[in-house]
Formats: C-alpha cells, structure tokens, sequence
C-alpha cells in the first residue's frame, strides 16, 4: 500500500533533504524511522528537495509498504523515532496513483526575516536577520511583475538540472507582521535558489539600492548575474504542496511557520 | 558609570541566569562578553534570576564600568561576542540610582504552548508542546481568581528564599492564537517556579479534569500539594519588566517571543 505524508523540519543540521551517503539528511532521518516502524526497508519520494538549511512546514512525502498500520500510529511512531528537529504532522492512506512529487500542481514557500536593529537572542535559528531599513511596500510592487509565465533564467541557480527555466508563479506578496517581514510565493514550480534569489534581489529594491522597475529588467534579461545575493537558507520554508483534490489529502488550519494561517 | 541593557535568550543550552562555577549560565556568558568591550571585569545585577531552561525576550541588567562607549557600541560590540542564543537589544546610560532588580516595579512573563497534535519539528525551543483539547475560555476564567494581592504558597517551588509569599498580580490572561495557546501574566513580583505552577494548575482545568472554581481553592489552600504539576520551563519567557518611568529607559514595540506585541 502507499502512505503519503506532510513532514516539517529545520534544515539548519542538515545537508538537504535528499539522502547523501557521508552527511546527514533529512531524507536519511525520516527513512530510518519509517523503516523501524514498517519493520521493512522503506525508500520515499518527496515533493520538492530543499536545499541545505532551508526548513518546511508542508513537505509532502510518499512510501510503498506491507505492513498496515492506523494513520494515528503512522504519524505517532514515527515521531517516536525521528530527532526533534523533525516531525510528522499528518499521514494518510493514499491510492497508488499518487506521487509525491509528479502528482504535485503548486509549491508555496515562505521567506521569514526577522528585521530588527539588534540581531535576534530567541528562536533564531529559522528566521534570516536583516537589520537594515526596508520599506516592504515597494517590495511588494517590484515582486508583482514575477506573476504569470516566465523564463526565470535570471534567478536560477548554477546546479539546476532542468532544461526549461520557464515557471509560473500563481502569487507572490511581501508583507510586514510587527518585527517580521514575511514573503510568500507559490508556483507550480521552482528552479533551484529561485526563492532566495527572487528575496535577494527584492532586498535591494527595499533598501533603496534599486529601484522598483529594476526587477522586471532583472527578470528579462534571463541572466544570473543581472539579479542581487542569493538570501540565507535559515530563513526559507516549504509550507505548503498543492495536489489534486480527488487524492482527498488531510488539511492543516495553520500552515507557518509561526503564526501564519 | 552605569549601564542598562535590554537582554534576550533562549534557556535551554544553559543552567538558569544566575553565575556559577562548574555550569554555562546565561550570566556568565555575559559578564564574558561585557568584559572584553568594557576592557575591564564587568559584574552584573538582573530585574529576575530565571531558571535551568527559562528564556527571555525583556530581562534588564545593569552594571557599573570606567570606560565611555556608545549605547550602539554596548550593542553591537557586545552581541559580537555572545552566541547565537544570546543578544542585547538596547543599552542605555542610567544614572546610579538605577538598580535592575531593586528598581523593578513589575515583571511580566509569557508562557507559550504550541497546541497541535503532533509534535513540532520548526521552533520546537521555544515552546512546550502539549497536543491535548484545551478550553482556553475556562482557563482564562480560572485564572482572574488570580488578581490582586494573595499569599501564593500553593504556586511557590521549595528553594524560594523569601519570607513572605505575598505578591500582588496586576493582570493574568489565557488566548488562542492559531496554533499556539499563550498565558500572560504581569506582577510586582514572582515567587520560584510561580509562572509553570499557574499554567501547570490551568492546564488541568482546560483539560477539564478540573472545574473553574478549583483555581481559587488551590490559592487558598497556602499549600504547594493542593496545585498541578510544575509546567515544563521551555516555554516560558521573562517578556517585560516596568521601571519608574523618570528612568526613560527605551521601549519596544513587540516584547515578544513571536509577533507579540
């Protein structure tokens, strides 16, 4: 039988997500515990392999196994076994049709950034600390013309695999929540570094190194080195993966990091 | 002359605020830190000792130093040489009647709950995670019995020091926020252990295994054995602690953790 299910984690003692044979992974972590409770071998597919030190609040997973267990006991067990740093936090029965990552439609990830004077003593491991003034109006403006179908080739990192760089971005925000300033981006999907290329280049348009209009010169120019810094990992999230509604998947209230609906 | 500092951190990686010889505390690793920007051997006063595990988004220190550095500087300069989990986030002159604790008028803590019923794997320090259904309602009702000035022996840990266990509460609440559940409570002062012995009683009543008006019969028994149990201290935090405003020391817009104003 095939179980899916959504995981969360912080990437910051991690190589990536994917399993490596020499580091530590999250991959790694999530199919020795899966392995002990299914008491078989389990190999999982994932919807989106983050990057070393990038976290999620929604990764979506999925294994083959023989064993039946309830999804109470999926989730439990499992959480048993993985670090703390790991978690299940929902698992279903799903039919042998679904694919993590090829039955997915849409990723959404959010950029935490704590923006504060001082650095940040309490819970600073997952949010990015800029202390520089931001004015995240003009952020938000720049980061419109990203919507629609687009070559992205100007945010791509160097290591991405896929022949077209052409994505389609369904929404893209960037919004202040008291001390925070949060980005929000969904898509159908993302080239590698995409997101913290897109924050890097939106940081200069904030601090007023670049104006608004810069960013779609950036995004035509279909160049690497026309868009600003790649953004820290600490920060980045994947909180949500979109599927089907025929594969009939658990929902969750809050999709985070923190607070966040 | 005299400095104050706004302080926060995580508890715990370390054995409570307070210095000691064979333990890393909070104290230590800042007297280390002040003394390498003052260039002399700093000596440190706090508005509250919290305890092994207890973080803080507004502890107050002050201390005493010959050498003339901006307020920037003890900023900046000092969180140069503190870990990650560690940071100032104001410094001020103050003049020598100024003493942290002695000063103090009221302190106020925050205690976080993340309230799911799996486990988290983000910001697990930080919160206590309890995967119960809790009625927040009846425990914020539970807990008004709490207001004014009460002998609070019931809620007092056995090493406290002083002599009466008097302490006047100037406000208690329980809210839902999302995933979180967060008690807030401020008073003129805090017996050892009050804060966890309060949530740890409230808990039982949002569990319904005890009624609302078991909270005042635990205040009037003036017996530790009459509470709950001792909530766990990797959600509390020391968010706020009031002066006479003639000190104009500087004010926050969010004492936190989180997006709390």
């Amino acid at each position: 039988m095939r179980i899916a299910m959504c995981v969360e984690y912080e990437g910051w003692n991690y190589f990536g997500f994917q399993r490596q044979n020499e580091c530590k992974s999250v991959q790694g972590e999530l199919e020795r515990a899966l392995s002990m409770i299914a008491d078989e071998k389990v190999t999982l597919s994932c919807a989106g392999r983050t990057d070393a030190g990038v976290n999620a609040t929604g990764q979506v997973i999925h294994f083959d196994c023989t064993k039946e267990r309830s999804d109470r006991s999926w989730i439990m067990g499992t959480n048993s076994y993985l670090p703390r740093d790991i978690a299940v936090s929902w698992a279903c029965h799903v039919d042998d049709s679904f694919h993590a990552r090829f039955s997915a439609r849409a990723r959404r990830y959010r950029y935490i950034i704590r923006n504060t004077v001082a650095r940040p003593g309490v819970l600073s491991r997952g949010v990015s600390a800029y202390h520089g003034d931001y004015d995240t109006t003009l952020m938000h403006t720049a980061a419109q013309c990203l919507r629609g179908e687009h070559d992205f080739s100007s945010f791509c990192g160097s290591d991405e695999e896929s022949r077209s760089k052409s994505r389609f971005v369904h929404y893209v925000s960037v919004e202040r929540h008291g001390p925070f300033i949060v980005f929000d981006i969904a898509a159908n999907a993302f080239l590698n570094h995409m997101v913290r290329n897109i924050v890097g280049s939106l940081l200069l348009i904030g601090e007023g190194k670049r104006n608004v209009a810069w960013m779609s010169e950036v995004l035509e120019a279909r160049n690497r080195d026309a868009a600003g810094p790649t953004a820290r990992p600490d920060g980045l999230y994947l909180v949500d993966v979109t599927y089907p509604a025929s594969f009939a998947l658990p929902k969750r209230d809050y999709i985070g990091p923190l607070w966040l609906e």
